[in-house]
């Protein structure tokens, strides 16, 4: 069922002991929410406890604080899962529990409604913004400790307020968490700029396989395994890399390919005015206008032959209609 | 003579012909500044013309939108300086109008008073915040070309609310800004994403010398004459880059050289206990404690050479401590 803010905060206020659970692969925000929660939580007297299946990551060490996952032994807490779209994200061990959420706090507009009570906000950049507004409601106060991870929350799911998901909201929350006194400017450095030594390993390889094509208007890059097992990389690492083609100046069409079993997946970035969705459909691949995927069979230089003609053949046929609509 | 925002405002409405100065190799918050003020006072009827010595660069197209930067015919017009802390910076080739700025507005505290009036608000993290407010004092409206320029202003002088200079305020105009429209992530991407091929270049051969020491807790990146040689790059785009090393997880020092006659001029940036300036001194150089430069003379690996052992020397000296600290 859903409710609003007032009611989500009287479910808390009648209960005491409360687990509150995040999504697996945890991210800023997830964390972040779930600990605000807690401590916020603490301050009214109640008995909070924390959990997430992949632990705290050390990564966030400066909001947990010592803090450690914890499912307690009482019987029968209060359930509350914060940004977790659907009870499969909380993790396979945590199966038992998918059905035994009693509120779940959220801004996917993707949210399965599985949870007795759900809170949902779907127009929030982030669900630590709809945890500020609880706490206000519950009248818990933010102190530093909580501004710290609310603060987190809103910045690693706006990309530091660069994407298009912030709003007005995100920007006047954070005006008040910077007033608690928190070291905004180090959370965002351990965020947004500390990289691992197999990252900058993965970067080096990745700038010298950049690759370009029709009068530098396609840029492609490539990660094999080899670059993964030569610089001790993971997945996890990666992300992010796929936007590197797409960013250099003049380029229209970048191309990042990924060796798997057999062959490459492919995602593709477009500009405006060519279907990247089009592209990959040539490969029984697809996705949206701008952004899409596919995957191609065949060894390394066969599929960026094969990728690369038909990104060539794209914008041939945009500067063609170009022309035409200025004739 | 020091003034404040209520005596600017009645100043820029007691003028008619009036000419707006960005300094020179302008940024966001120079011509975002200046363009706001521009587009404000020319909604008020005012004959305003904009001017930076070195033109307005093209990927701030989208805030000059077709503006061209101007000098008037009109023997005698009010002259405003925008965000500019000393007349030399208005460029070699507007020397004539060093003395004769009736109007500056700035937010640097280095400002030396040179003009007739000065606003100036150390406390704002950029110029257009200040802007933002004289709008308002004037009531001439804030419109979405107006709010594309500021919030250019804002967001590139903060790095986009990353770094410590960003205040609430820059957070509270910042969603005022956004409410006016804009396409805040396209310029985002245009300002923080998007790089030239030559400057992806230059991060290829950046990356490709990071050489690590001291367990790696340092690490030290070189950009030679050759390398600015080969990839077509030059000084500006090697911005941001002297950052590389010390984003590196676990690296308390992290060190850049780069290329000059007869040697390297290096920066060093470091981990709180660890005292930049003084690694630099050794050398002639200073600077701050966490953050300081130098010039050494010689060869590349002779010049690594040297200053990685006062790296080691360090950071050998802080392990020493730390573990009489622990005992």
């Amino acid at each position: 069922m859903r409710i609003d803010l007032n009611r989500a905060a009287q479910l808390l206020c009648d209960n005491d002991n409360i687990l509150i659970l995040s999504h697996q692969n945890p991210d800023g925000d997830t964390l972040g929410s779930a600990l605000a929660l807690t401590f916020a939580l603490r301050n009214l007297k109640k008995t909070v406890s924390v959990y997430c299946t992949d632990g705290f990551p050390e990564n966030f060490k400066f909001m947990y604080n010592g803090e450690k996952p914890c499912i307690p032994d009482t019987s029968e807490p209060y359930i509350v899962a914060v940004d977790v779209a659907s009870p499969v994200l909380l993790g396979d061990k945590m199966s038992d529990y998918y059905d035994k959420i009693n509120l779940c706090i959220d801004h996917h507009s993707s949210n399965t409604d599985y949870a007795e009570y759900t809170l949902l906000e779907s127009d929030s950049a982030a669900t630590a913004e709809i945890i500020l507004k609880l706490i206000d409601f519950l009248g818990a106060g933010i102190d530093k400790q909580i501004a710290t991870c609310l603060y987190t929350g809103i910045s690693t799911d706006t990309g530091c307020f660069r994407y298009s998901n912030t709003t007005a909201q995100s920007h006047r929350f954070a005006a008040r968490l910077i007033e608690c006194g928190i070291d905004f400017s180090e959370i965002n450095r351990q965020m947004f700029e500390v990289k691992s030594v197999s990252r900058i390993a993965v970067e080096q390889y990745v700038l010298n396989s950049v690759r370009y094509f029709h009068n530098k208007k396609c840029a492609l890059i490539y990660i094999t395994k080899d670059i993964l097992h030569k610089t001790g990389s993971n997945e996890n690492e990666l992300e992010s890399l796929s936007s590197v083609p797409y960013q250099i100046k003049g380029v229209k069409i970048g191309i990042t390919l990924r060796e798997r079993e057999n062959g490459y997946k492919i995602s593709v970035r477009t500009a405006k005015s060519i279907n990247a969705a089009e592209i990959c459909a040539q490969f029984g691949g697809g996705g949206h206008l701008r952004a899409a995927g596919c995957f191609i069979n065949g060894g390394l230089e066969e599929v960026i032959q094969k990728i690369s003609e038909a990104a060539d053949k794209a914008l041939s046929e945009n500067e063609k209609l170009k022309k035409q609509k200025s004739l």
